[in-house]
Order: structure tokens, then C-alpha cells, then sequence
């Protein structure tokens, strides 16, 4: 089943109309007309080859929504005409102690990534959701009850979403407790979004005194810039979590002091350049913690799309062409996006 | 109340016999003859003034034990010749939340340390056990269960017991849990003797083979010679809690790797020289964490007491006598005690 898709033949290709394979659905697969898709900073690196691993020709993608075209035989939770999404993974080995929890993104054998993760289809690596189908394993689709008006806003829920609200869940934010959000960008701004709508003191921090009302309106109680040492010294120990979603190299001390004791400082990037080693005497002398986090399982994300849909929380995006992938990547580098773009895969027909 | 104490009076002048001046009994104080003093290792820094703001005269030692000799008139839980000890702390403030919570090492107002800390006592800051006597707020005091034959190996559980037993309950040490202690030294040798006493399956990683039976006496179940990357890598991922003990600046990538998803590197040294910075992918794609502990509250370190005293646990010691600290000193900073100098304090009569 040939599928129209935009994506690089090589890493020093740009993105281009690309032709591919998608499989028959199988008896437990559903087959996805691709509405839109987010465009994620995941998306650049892999596609240029910035992070070791790319397999050609490289399709991104991994904030897909769309309408189910068909169901496998033994698919009993949806039917066509229904309005799905599908995250970062594809697969995962439903039998290791991660899998067994509902934490598929904790994979012990691995999860399989929507782009560039090995599959037997052709061509041998999956390709994402910058294309006009794609047939996934049921275990793997999300169901939308967001209205077909906001479909497009949904899309980076499926990453951008989960990534930040399954640590807010994780380390319990909610009423009473004060949470920080590092970064106003993809990421962040669904984390403010987010943060806020559980019930928890919100606190964004950025680089810029200009996005101060942009965060207040993506519902942060207060806003810090984090360049201004007294604003920043005002928090000093007040903080149960700091959702820290920058990924650029940077100083961490200045989060990890914001701690009230027992506090957990959460990095959700992985810098390229490793960060300043962190200052051990802010852990210890607090019990303070420096914590990781990825996306979120499959159970975990439906319960995200379904609190979103329950609370009226889409993205903040910018739509785009496929065609305009390029600029928008630039763009994306230069946090020029408010908040992210997503691509209306009808372009593709094009 | 003038009473023999060994100390320097200045950065630059060796530990010599010193005359201090204890003062009376107030309503709430217990008086103490100090039989033994343990020597940790922030003695020699303090003392030595490698780290800022050392007073002089400084007189060190926090593992305190010996016997009451006099009580305050409203003291109702000690009596003349109780066997007790005096830990890290003398003081707090008593109204913060973490002293609310019985954690009086994270007081919020900063706590009274047993030396080197402001007091209105003569000379203005706290002298430590390396005297004769002390005279400390009674909720600063701890009582000990065990045999008197065992007091001067008790000495040590005042610093080095709490500071590996307090993270170990903390992050839930037991039955089922696979626990790693990093280094083998005053800190090291109680994180395993406690860490398998709670029933945890017990590994001790040590720089040196040479330590391997030692590590197995003192209870671990399994011993890793971390400088072997094939010992090493055997254990990747299977780690709930590693307990680093080691202060020196070292690599805490290869022990993050070793932990089980969720698990938790918990540092309780500061190094002089910071780590190098940690890999954060190894915190991001297991959702572990990096965190520190200090000390334990008051009342978790009578817990540890009578958590010993009923499995019949104390350090492992060498006595020497106060004249002999230098050479202590010495030896420590080469790892060669096994495990604990601790002070006769009746040498200072001589």
C-alpha cells in the first residue's frame, strides 16, 4: 500500500515528497488516515543525523492524529470513523517488568519508535507521521474526544503533552504544591498548561521578560526571568518539582536551590553538550533529587488525551505545509514558534 | 566548668591539649563524662579549616558516648548514670517545618552543629567531643541499649550509623531490594552492616579486590571491584538504591547505569572537587534519579540505636589515643582504618 509521505533520503538531503510502504493491517492492527502531525525537536535531530542511528530514507513524526480507515480482524476497541492518535512508540515487548506496569516507554527490550526504530515492514525502520497513513498495533492507538475543530491543537499532546504530564503525575503535582516549568517552548508551555490544570501553584521561568504575559495567559500563576538573580533568590527553597524542559546545556545549580527540602529537580532533554555538573551540597543538604523522565506509557497517555478533552487543553500551535518543513525546523531553532507547528497532512497530496 | 579537650588554635597549629570551659547545667541540660569519641572525617577538614569558616580554638568530634554525670532540674527522660550519646547536632530551632517533622539536619533556621557552630557559650561557638565532657539540650541526646563493652564501637552510629542508616529508610531498604554501598570505609562499613541487617540483598563495591572478604564479613551478599567493567556491567539495571559514600570526586555514571528504572544514586559526601557531570540520558531513559541525604533527625537516630542494639550491630573501630589524632589523621586520609578511629577520651586526663 504505497502512501505519500515528507521526509530525507540521507542526512545531508533535505526533506522532500517521498513514496513508501505501509503494511495491510493486520488482525490486530488499525489503519490511520493522518490528519496532522507535530513537528518536534525530536523530528530535526533525527532527520539530519544529529544524533547517532538515523536509518534512510528517515520519515518523521510522532504527534499523529487522524481517522481510523480500517481494523484488523481482532480489533475489537475501534472502528472506522474513529478519531486517533499515536505518540512516540509503536511497540514494545509487552513482557518485560516495564511493559507488565503500563510503562512501555521503559521498555526493557525496547520500545519501537513510530520513525527510525527496526520493524520487519519494508523498509526495515519505521517511518512517522509525516505521511498520509500509517497502520499501527491497537495497543498503540489513542483515542481522541477532543472536537474535530481542535484535532490539529491536539497532535502534540502525543508527545509534547505526555512528556510533561507524566512527571507532573509522577512526582504528584496537584493542590498545595509549587511547580516550576524551565522553558516557555514545545515542551514548556504544555507544562504550564498542564501544571495549572492539576491544580498546583505554577511557576514559569524563562530567558525572556517578553514571554512574562504569554505565560501568564498558558495559566502561570507567577513568572520568573531566570537571568534575574532577585527574582530568582525570591524562590529559594520553595518548590516540591521543577519540570525542567530545556534541553541546551545549562546551569542546573540555579533550579536545584529553588528546592524545598525533599524536592525533585526533573530533566525531560537530554542536552547534546552535557550540562555544568551539579552542585551535590544543593542535594544533600536538602535531600533534593536531580530525576529523569520519558514520554509516558500508553494507559498514562490516554489519561492525559482524556483530562485534556475533560479540562479543554489543547497546544498553542502553528500550522504549516509540509513543503514548509525547512523553515519551520529553522524557525523551531530559533524558538520562533508559539508553541509548536504542526503539519496539515493534506498537504502532502499536494 | 573547665574541662581537658584536645583542639587546634589555629588552622595552622597541630590538635594539643587544650583547657575549654563547659558551662553549668541549664533546666533542660544533661551533663556528660564523654568516655569515647569517634573520629570522622569532617573533623580533619574542619579542624585542618579546609573548609570556610572554621573557629578557633576548634575542637572537633560528633560520635559521642559516655555517661550521665548531671541533669537539669526539668529533665525527666535522663538520670545520672545513663550511658548515652550526642550525634552531629546540639540544637535547632524547634519551630520550622522540618523540625515539625523530627528532621532537625534540614532545620531551616540552620542547626546547632556539635562543633564549630555559633552559641552563646564561651568561646562563641561549639566545641566537640574531643574533651572530657559536654553539656548538650536534652532532646539533643540519645540513649544507648547496648553493652558497655561495646561503647566505644558504639560512638561511631552518632555520625557515620545515621548518615547511611536515615537514606536507607528513607528510600526504603528491605526485603527484596537489591542495595549497593560504594566504598568501604567508616560510612561504607555501617551502609553494609545496616543495609543488610534491614534484610536488602547487599552489594559493596570497592576500588581495590583486596577488600572483597572484608566487605563479605561485614555482611554483603555480593562485592563488585568497580575498576572491572565486566563485574560491573553483570549488574547494570538491577540496582533499587546505590548509597555512594565516597567524598572524592568519581565517575557516578557507572553507578546510575546500574540502576533499575526508578532507582535512586543517593550521594551522601560532598567532594572537595566536583563529580564530573552525570549523564542525564542514564536519569531520562530509566527515569532514575541522583540525590543526597545528610545526617538523620533525632529521633530517627535513636531509631538507629535501638535498631543496632537489638541486632547486636556497632562500627568496626580502632582505639587510639587523642595524643595519637595526627597520625589518625594520617592514616584516615589513606583509607587505612578499618573502619573507625575512635578517641579513649581518658587519654586527655594524661
Amino acid at each position: 500500500m504505497t502512501t505519500k509521505a515528507y521526509g530525507a533520503r540521507a542526512a545531508d538531503k533535505p526533506l522532500e515528497s517521498l513514496e513508501i510502504e505501509r503494511r495491510a493491517a493486520g488482525p490486530r492492527d488499525v489503519q490511520i488516515e493522518i490528519t496532522y502531525c507535530g513537528v518536534c525537536h525530536s523530528d530535526l535531530h533525527t532527520v539530519r543525523s544529529e544524533w547517532a542511528g538515523t536509518r534512510f530514507p528517515c520519515v518523521p513524526g510522532h504527534e499523529i492524529v487522524g481517522h481510523v480507515s480500517a481494523v484488523g480482524r481482532d480489533v475489537r476497541d475501534f472502528k472506522v470513523g474513529d478519531t486517533v492518535g499515536v505518540g512516540c512508540m509503536v511497540g514494545s515487548c509487552h513482557h518485560c517488568a516495564a511493559c507488565d506496569e503500563g510503562l512501555e516507554q521503559y521498555c526493557e527490550n525496547g520500545f519501537t519508535g513510530t520513525y527510525n526504530s527496526r520493524t520487519p515492514d519494508a523498509p526495515g525502520h519505521t517511518l512517522g507521521g509525516y505521511s498520509q497513513r500509517i497502520v499501527v498495533d491497537e495497543k498503540f492507538v489513542l483515542k481522541i474526544r477532543h472536537g474535530e475543530d481542535q484535532l490539529a491543537a491536539v497532535a502534540p499532546l502525543l508527545c509534547a503533552g505526555i512528556t510533561t504530564y507524566s512527571p507532573l503525575r509522577h512526582w504528584k503535582a496537584g493542590p498545595g504544591k509549587k511547580v516550576g516549568i524551565v522553558g516557555i517552548g514545545g515542551l514548556g508551555h504544555m507544562g504550564i498548561k498542564l501544571a495549572h490544570a492539576m491544580g498546583a501553584h505554577t511557576v514559569a521561568f524563562t530567558t525572556s521578560e517578553s514571554k512574562r504575559q504569554d505565560a501568564h495567559d498558558l495559566g502561570a500563576d507567577e513568572v520568573v526571568v531566570s537571568r534575574d538573580a532577585a527574582q530568582m533568590n525570591a524562590h529559594t527553597g520553595t518548590f516540591d518539582l521543577i519540570l525542567d524542559t530545556v534541553a541546551a546545556s545549562h546551569d542546573l545549580d540555579a533550579y536545584s536551590s529553588l528546592l524545598k527540602r525533599d524536592g525533585t529537580l526533573v530533566l525531560i532533554g537530554v542536552p547534546e553538550h552535557p550540562h555544568p555538573t551539579p552542585n551535590i551540597a544543593h542535594l544533600v543538604f536538602k535531600r533534593r533529587a536531580i530525576a529523569g523522565s520519558l514520554i509516558g506509557g500508553i494507559a498514562e497517555t490516554q489519561e492525559m488525551l482524556d483530562f485534556c478533552a475533560d479540562k479543554g487543553i489543547v497546544s498553542d500551535i502553528e500550522m504549516i505545509r509540509a513543503q514548509d518543513i525547512d523553515a519551520a525546523y529553522e524557525r523551531m531553532l530559533r524558538s520562533d514558534v508559539k508553541y509548536r507547528f504542526v503539519i496539515d497532512n493534506a498537504s502532502l497530496a499536494g
